[in-house]
């Protein structure tokens, strides 16, 4: 671990406890794998942590305690024990923690009723505490998630470059994951989506063992990761003589999406680049087949906030990553979707997805 | 989908309400995306089911329908809707469904909320109802169950016969997810563990960029899928010279994991097969050294129930599949796991972890 991490992890929490005392909590609960990983990190399932105004406890199960023991930085503290929940049971009556916040949304029903039974702690609701920080990327994060877009773009440009007559969607997405790993990225940040022809037409379409034919659209849907951060990228390509039908559907996406990316800048509502993207292809004729939003956050999740939809009012800001992605989809026909991901900054943005 | 498949899930699910009449409930709901599966096919993070005495729904959102409607056999109902849990109220009440079955470990605070706040309906805790029938593997999931151990097997057993210094334990990984691939299996069931020397001390090592030296154990924990039914598999081997003491630590992990397999059998308790591979490394001397339980069931999740460990009560059946897979860890020296997967049968057990 390079040492600007070790402090790292102590101005986000520490930022993370100022708004715990603006909002008069002692402390915040997260057993979410992202959050963890954002204020510890410790990338491994099985492990919460604590942020709290007398310290900050990473709780980790017997088999991980080495692990995290080896990534987790001071001031934090590992907390290794055969009954975690006993043991942090402990830490918050020994500290008077009293008001205690939670993510309603990422705890369940069970182990929140054990929560619920701990004498003298009032257990506060409040979703995306972290996640709401975690939208603002510092510069090592803007890092990796570039590392991350750069490897993604490269892989899709080599493999579209040299498509072959015959290969499955399934064997080409497994060329885009291996050209991930040679590049560095562990795992792809989600499933890769590869769509042939009328397969494209589906935005979310499976993987099959369909062969590429001549004249067929191609639809990667892909994303590498760096140290846990993601990226994002869509291409749509045509194998064989591109059909002037597929050329003005592609024409009308690009022309959407660069309006949509145009738009994008410091103070703007994310349902304006939604907006922008939707009204050109509705202008085009084409508004009842673009069929999702616009776009999504980017980071430890593939999918964050803040989402890009109709009449989103939330604002985007400085240093957020997001997804522009418009799309067009005929079904019986095929789909064209192109989808970049940006660094959003004071006068606009920087695309991220470049070679 | 083949056809004996379309009656398959029906068959399932009638046992499923067969029971829940038992337990005089009108319907389960899960959102457990392995329990979606089990019950309806559809392998799609974002759709969840309700099974009822007045007939079984898949709700789906709006971009997966298309697929849902390809996989979902009758006579479960595809639901598709922009607002799927509206939808499933108008369900609830148009059918007169009162009593619903859910589980606490499966649902967050915040969903369980709104459901909570349907009239007239009351919600009965109901933890593992479904996860406790996926434990007995009907002969389609032992089929897939079996391809997958045999894919697993082959990879592990070409990797340890074509290993060469220098490899990293990260390019081990991919090679045996690349083999993974080529044999069929889309994605790996799990992290592929690879630990070389020291590293292999750690139970839940996490792959790095160490080379291969002379004279190394080599400790490979991996699984492949098909058609989301899970295998697992832990091979150690000795690159090099095998040292006596490792020829030592491995005889004895070889006999407890022997013993342990010749315990298994229809009606014995799961923590009885513990107990046997624990006592044959007690009495060896390395006791202390057998930090984690000696196994899991299989199946759709990696580890499902029954729980094979200290003390454990529950009675191994006929058509459970678990893992066997005891191990001396020796921090600063190495490690020895050795694990496979088997079949409980009435008399004893068949392994599926074979070539």
């Amino acid at each position: 671990m390079e040492n600007h991490e070790k402090h790292m992890f102590a101005r986000r929490n520490d930022t993370l406890r100022q708004r715990l005392k603006d909002k008069g909590l002692d402390a915040y609960l997260t057993f979410d794998q992202s959050d963890v990983m954002y204020v510890s990190g410790m990338p491994s399932e099985g492990c919460f942590v604590l942020i709290s105004q007398s310290g900050d406890f990473l709780f980790a199960p017997l088999l991980l305690a080495e692990h995290a023991r080896a990534v987790v930085q001071k001031p934090m503290k590992v907390v290794e024990d055969r009954r975690l929940l006993k043991a942090m049971a402990g830490i918050i009556k020994k500290n008077g923690l009293k008001k205690i916040g939670y993510d309603p949304d990422k705890i369940q029903v069970g182990l929140f009723k054990s929560l619920s039974s701990l004498p003298n702690v009032h257990w506060e609701p409040l979703g995306g505490f972290i996640l709401w920080q975690r939208m603002f990327k510092d510069a090592h994060e803007i890092g990796l998630i570039s590392k991350a877009c750069q490897l993604t773009t490269r892989s899709a440009e080599k493999c579209l470059a040299t498509l072959k007559e015959g290969i499955t969607e399934q064997e080409l997405s497994f060329k885009l994951e291996r050209l991930f790993q040679d590049g560095g990225s562990v795992k792809p940040a989600f499933e890769t989506i590869v769509a042939f022809g009328e397969s494209a037409a589906y935005p979310h379409h499976v993987v099959t063992k369909k062969k590429l034919g001549k004249n067929m659209a191609v639809l990667m849907d892909l994303g590498s990761s760096m140290e846990g951060y993601k990226s994002d990228l869509t291409r749509t390509g045509f194998f064989g003589k591109i059909s002037p039908r597929f050329k003005k559907i592609y024409n009308i996406v690009k022309e959407a999406q660069a309006a949509g990316i145009a738009a994008v800048r410091d103070g703007v509502a994310a349902g304006k680049v939604d907006f922008v993207c939707r009204e050109t292809i509705r202008k085009a004729g084409f508004g009842k087949f673009y069929v999702h939003g616009t776009g999504h956050g980017v980071g430890l999740d593939i999918h964050e906030p803040p989402r890009l939809g109709i009449s989103v009012k939330d604002i985007l800001k400085e240093n957020m990553v997001v997804t522009v992605e418009p799309g067009i989809y005929l079904p019986g026909e095929f789909g064209v979707r192109i989808e970049d991901t940006v660094l959003v900054t004071k006068g606009g943005c920087k695309v991220l997805t470049v070679v």
